[in-house]
């Protein structure tokens, strides 16, 4: 089933311990559909300057990914950020956002992007988050980012927004800060629980099911990303959890985060049914997810997700087995 | 195979976000036996005051431990820590430290101790733990624990320490702090390069088993832990990492380490054969120090695991392959 994703496209400006890049691909929505690409056809919603150029799209195009929704912004700057690693890879310091394009941005969706069964909105202003939502009132999986300048600023838009997909996609941190609840699991139970009120002939749904458009929506999958550690999965009736995949060369953990979701959201799209999202589909999307985001970590940017095959990512989903079976 | 633990018997005043105690039965050998003593027969070196009681050490009897060898030194006050943990329990600040007995400690042990097949050298001075090691020559598993404060000041003693023992088990960030390296797995293998000369007859034996007395000596397996993440498991073959067990009501952290190490250490000792420790077992008694540690920080101090049974034990580790599994 298709994808669309709203998010940042941008240059990155990162210097890590060991090296730096003055001007590369990134931007949440780039790193989301070049994972996702690897399940699924994906269409990218999101504005990019004059200064944006055909090679950057061609990455996109080269993976699959649609680009028609791509907004050119004449006039415009696109979104850059410039930041810093510090020794092990765990701190990392803003030096300098310019929105350029992004501020005032209102996104536009095409016929066939709000046709897609399968939505991710990356980390952009909860208002806007809602607005695209809107857009696909049909879809069957959405699933949602966000980070903790809107807990702070926008916190009750962005419960708006939660209420209104079926995952939520959350570092651990930002978790605990969004519910004020210490405990992980506290806190993913607490996100659970928000959902906007059944309407009258409502049926109560599995929990393991997106509902039906119509009935009573909230999300029913949380994703706890942990960094370094990996990643935890809530759902009202289950617990899962896996480590990173172990390395010992991470070059730059830009954009880990977002190819973590493309490759998690995209390995669900590309085996949702009419079942709905079983816990054993979301446990191997979880595994797929992990192992996007061991690759590209491994080099700059988008460098070493522009090169993986589907034979690596299946190798070392099986190594993921390996590294966390026992008896 | 019998266990002897060298280590801390200590009062503890705890205050965390859920509650306090003012004077509870603590210390790392006192954690360890009682978690190791469902799976094996423990005995504990380690010096106590006047002041300890009887109480106390009939906690340790009911769990069937030998206190034969714990001293009780005339005139002198038992080990006391007391510490505050913060709102999500990941820091915690000491507030007073009284060595009491442990200051001159020098750890004679009965000819018992001394014949035992399995040694944990929990976290004292590493002087200490290599006059330990050495009256044990013949021990088939050997593991040691220690903390930031050794590396900072008694570092070339502690890595001639972790030299003569076959199992390193430290928090992730000591792992990094010990070899200078941000990478935890780099810092494990270095620490796996790390042995003794082998005797010029010596024969090179397989990296998953206990060397033969007299071989070339070195650890062969790490456990990093990583405190509410879980621990990982690195060998010279093999990686594994298993998250904590997930707990909505975490009260007191204290001892949740040195509980995991005896849990860990008496399921090996209960299983080792002659054939060495093999991937298999060291991975299920990651799983048995995990759940362990999870009961422990069910409530303060000894509280939970003293009320522990076997089947409880079972069960969790049930969970816990549940929680990890995917296909």
């Amino acid at each position: 089933m298709s994808i669309t994703v709203v998010g940042s496209i941008a240059y990155d400006a990162v210097k890590t311990p060991f090296g730096e890049r003055e001007r590369m691909l990134g931007g949440a929505a780039v790193h989301f559909a070049l994972a996702a690409s690897f399940f699924e056809r994906v269409r990218v919603v999101g504005p990019v300057g004059d200064d944006f150029g055909e090679a950057e799209l061609d990455v996109l195009r080269s993976r699959g990914v649609d680009v028609s929704d791509v907004e050119r912004v004449a006039g415009g700057e696109t979104f850059f950020w410039r930041g810093e690693y510090g020794w092990d890879l765990n701190s990392r310091e803003t030096l300098d956002t310019q929105l350029g394009v992004f501020e005032g941005f209102a996104p536009k969706l095409s016929s066939e992007s709000c046709a897609s069964d399968v939505l991710f909105l990356a980390n952009i202003q909860p208002d806007l988050q809602r607005e695209v939502r809107a857009q696909l009132p049909d879809a069957r999986f959405v699933a949602l980012d966000s980070m903790n300048l809107w807990i702070e600023i926008a916190r009750d838009s962005l419960i708006e927004a939660i209420k209104s997909v079926d995952c939520v996609i959350l570092n651990d941190a930002e978790l605990r800060q969004l519910t004020g609840k210490p405990n992980l699991l506290s806190a993913a139970r607490e996100v659970l629980s928000w959902s906007t009120s059944p309407p009258s002939s409502g049926e109560s749904t599995s929990s393991e099911d997106a509902p039906a458009p119509g009935s009573a929506r909230g999300p029913s999958v949380i994703v706890a990303k942990q960094g370094e550690y990996g990643a935890a999965l809530i759902t009202h009736e289950h617990f899962f959890s896996l480590p990173a995949y172990p390395l010992e060369s991470v070059v730059d953990p830009t954009g880990a985060g977002d190819t973590f979701a493309g490759g998690f959201v995209g390995y669900i799209a590309a085996h949702l049914d009419g079942e709905g999202v079983s816990d054993e589909l979301l446990r191997t999307a979880m595994a797929h997810g992990t192992a996007l985001a061991s690759f590209n970590v491994e080099e700059f940017g988008t460098e070493r997700v522009v090169r993986l095959t589907d034979a690596e990512i299946a190798a070392r989903v099986q190594s993921l087995c390996e590294i966390t079976r026992f008896s």
